[in-house]
C-alpha cells in the first residue's frame, strides 16, 4: 500500500511540474496560482502542498529543468563553435540571448522567484549555476593563464551578469533603449573588449 | 468651481503618488494593490482611477521620482569623482549599485513594470534613460574619439546593461553566484577592460 501511495504521489508530483511549466512558459511566473493548477492537476489544493512544501518549491523543480535546457542549448551551440576562446564566448553569449528569447517567461522565472529575505539559493540551484559558469570559465582560463582561481571566478560571473544584463534589457519591453536588433553586437562588442581583442563584429 | 475640483483632483494625486511610493519602497510592486491605495487615500476605489488610466501609470509616476533620485545620486557621486574618464565611470557604476542596494524594491520597479505586450515604454521614460545615458555617454566619448555617434550609443547601452546585470544579479537573493562584497570589485574589472585599460582595482 505504501508502494502505491508513493507512486501515486510521484505521479502528481511530475504532473504539477508539467502543469506549472506550461503556465510559466504561456503566462509568466507572476500569474501562477496553486488553484489554477489543482484544476489542471485535477486534484484538492491541499493535495499540492503534500508535494511541494509550497509554491516556491515547485517553481524551483520548474527552474530545474529550465536550466537542464538552458546548459543543453548552451553545449549544443558550443560543439558548433570555432575553436578560439573568445569566439566561444560570444557563440555561447548569442545562445544565452536566443534562449532567453525564446523562452522568456520560464528564464525571467529563474530569477525572479521570490524567496524569504536573507535566504540562501539552494545548493542544487548553486549546482546548477555553476555548471552554467563552467562553460564560461574554460575560455577564460585559457584567455588569461595567469589570472588566479578566485580572480577567473570573478571575472567570469561578471562576464555573465554583464551578458545576462544586456538580454534582460533588451527583452524587457518596459526598459527599451537597448535595440532589440543590436543586442548579437553589443554582446559581441562586450566580450571582444573584455577579452582584450580588437573590437569585433 | 472647476478650480476647486481640479485642486481636489490634483492633491488626490500627489497623495495617490505618495502612498504608493511608500508602498513600493517597503513591500515591492508586486505587492501593490489599488484598494490599500484607496484605503490609505481616504478615497473611494474608483476615484484612484478618475486620476490614473491605471495602476500601471501610477507605477510610471512613482518611476519617474525613482528616476530622478538616481540621476541625482549619480550626479552627486560624480561631482567628487575624478578627472580620468575611467575613473568617472567606476564612479557613476558603484553609485548606481549604492542607488540600488539603498532603493532595492523602487529600482526593480523601474524595470518590473507590466506593460502590455509589443507597448512602447512612453516618451518621459525614454527621455529620463536618456539623460541617464548621457552622463554615461560623455566620458565614453572622451575615452574613444573615433566611435561615430551609432557606435557610442550601442557602447553606452551595452555599459549599463553591463553594469545593470552585475548589480541585479548581485541583489537578488534568488541567483545568488555574485558574491556581495565583490560587486564594486566586479564592476571596476569590467569598466576598466571595456575602457581598454590594465586591470584595476
Amino acid at each position: 500500500m505504501a508502494g502505491k501511495t508513493q507512486t501515486r504521489r510521484r505521479a502528481l508530483r511530475e504532473a504539477l511540474i508539467e502543469h506549472a511549466e506550461r503556465r510559466i512558459h504561456a503566462d509568466g511566473l507572476a500569474a501562477l496560482r496553486a488553484r489554477d493548477l489543482a484544476q489542471d492537476a485535477g486534484c484538492a489544493l491541499g493535495a499540492i502542498y503534500n508535494v511541494f512544501g509550497d509554491l516556491g518549491e515547485l517553481v524551483l523543480a520548474v527552474n530545474a529543468r529550465t536550466f537542464e535546457a538552458l546548459g543543453a542549448q548552451v553545449a549544443e551551440a558550443l560543439a558548433d563553435a570555432p575553436q578560439d576562446a573568445t569566439g566561444q564566448l560570444v557563440v555561447m553569449a548569442r545562445a544565452y540571448h536566443r534562449f532567453a528569447a525564446e523562452n522568456y517567461h520560464a528564464w525571467r522565472a529563474l530569477f525572479d522567484i521570490d524567496r524569504p529575505a536573507g535566504a540562501a539559493a539552494p545548493d542544487w540551484y548553486l549546482t546548477e549555476m555553476n555548471r552554467l559558469f563552467a562553460y564560461i570559465e574554460a575560455p577564460l582560463r585559457a584567455l588569461f593563464p595567469d589570472l588566479g582561481p578566485q580572480d577567473l571566478a570573478l571575472l567570469t560571473r561578471a562576464l555573465f551578469s554583464s551578458v545576462h544584463g544586456i538580454v534582460m534589457l533588451a527583452l524587457n519591453e518596459a526598459s527599451a533603449g537597448v535595440p532589440q536588433a543590436e543586442v548579437d553586437r553589443m554582446i559581441a562588442l562586450v566580450l571582444h573588449r573584455m577579452a582584450g581583442l580588437p573590437q569585433g563584429k
